[in-house]
């Protein structure tokens, strides 16, 4: 989700960090096979129903959503093949649904280590304040801690990645190109000529991204 | 939260908003006072400890982060004696930290749930599928397409309410306006003379709303 929120990456191309999004998010993906298969395997040994609980029915959602997420980013964002117009509708969504999901996943987490804290802590008492008690709800604040320091870094417009003046989707006729990567070209059009090393100067970059609002066509997260 | 995006309000003055927002979270605090002295008064007469869970510890946690918010919202808000300045590097601040206690606070519902859903299902059991934990189930996948709803309407730009070109903050002379209210002289002085008639069209508001996303000076939420 970050990504695309450090400065010292402006400079390399967009499709560079497209594909480190994508491949940290498939990592994660295969990850989440992983585990899930292992949770399924543990709770059929055990004889566990599966996905009674909230826990499960939210993480299930989130499952769910995550890998929908990820194959429609894949067609729509990393191939070339999809229409800018597509691009520059479903833009708005990714994002939004990115964050959600994060925020469900987060969500999951706590309703499950909630679940595992009675579960285990019958003697002592979870009521009685042992320390596994005071130790995990400690590791579920920071759960917390860590989901609002993401949504702080996703949310500030200064560490938002500048378009790219020289886009290779950008048509030269400013007064029809729109879309996603196109939508400066009608409200800075006097930047398509800048140099490549300007456009490495995060300074520049982040001026330019600013003027860029004006466009209002990409989603203001 | 969501109560300055409904459109049709935005030929409402600022300072009505403003109240209506602090009114309506204000009935919350009561409302969230009234509760908790229900809560603590139950355990103390059932003998159960009190903040010992997670659900207790993250609760707490949006319980202080609401007040405080409420409190300071209120002195920077809605008092007409905060500097514009503090105004200005305050708002992104007060905006992030709403949708997070919002966030917290469904988090919390969602961990509360669970464990009471835990507690009451013994016969017969949560793992059985009984009906009251599907409905509770649903409720809780409901309250979180709730929270999702009003994360998708906060971060819509479209549906920000335009700044004010006839702000009582308004300095004359744009070149050196700067804060919350100011923000947009230096970026569009030239709607600075247009009619309260037209202010109140809301499609010119909210062309005049995008173009103010220049001035980066206000949160993106």
């Amino acid at each position: 989700i970050i990504v695309y929120r450090l400065p010292w990456t402006w400079k390399c191309s967009k499709f560079l960090m497209k594909s480190i999004h994508a491949g940290l998010n498939t990592v994660a993906a295969i990850l989440v096979i992983i585990s899930l298969v292992a949770v399924f395997e543990n709770r059929n040994a055990r004889n566990i129903p599966h996905l009674y609980s909230l826990h499960g029915w939210v993480g299930l959602t989130a499952v769910i959503l995550y890998f929908l997420q990820l194959l429609l980013g894949f067609f729509i964002f990393l191939l070339p093949w999809a229409p800018l117009s597509l691009r520059a509708v479903f833009m708005p969504i990714h994002v939004y649904s990115g964050l959600l999901i994060f925020g469900t996943v987060i969500v999951t987490t706590l309703m499950g280590v909630t679940e595992k804290l009675f579960f285990v802590l019958k003697n002592p008492a979870y009521s009685t304040f042992p320390p596994e008690g005071v130790f995990t709800n400690t590791l579920g604040l920071l759960i917390l801690v860590f989901g609002a320091l993401i949504f702080w870094i996703v949310t500030r417009p200064q560490w938002k990645r500048p378009k790219e003046p020289n886009s290779t989707f950008l048509q030269t006729n400013g007064g029809t190109t729109e879309g996603v990567e196109g939508s400066m070209a009608t409200n800075s059009g006097n930047n398509m000529d800048k140099s490549d090393s300007e456009l490495n100067n995060e300074v520049a970059a982040r001026k330019r991204n600013l003027a860029l609002e004006e466009a209002g066509q990409r989603s203001t997260m």
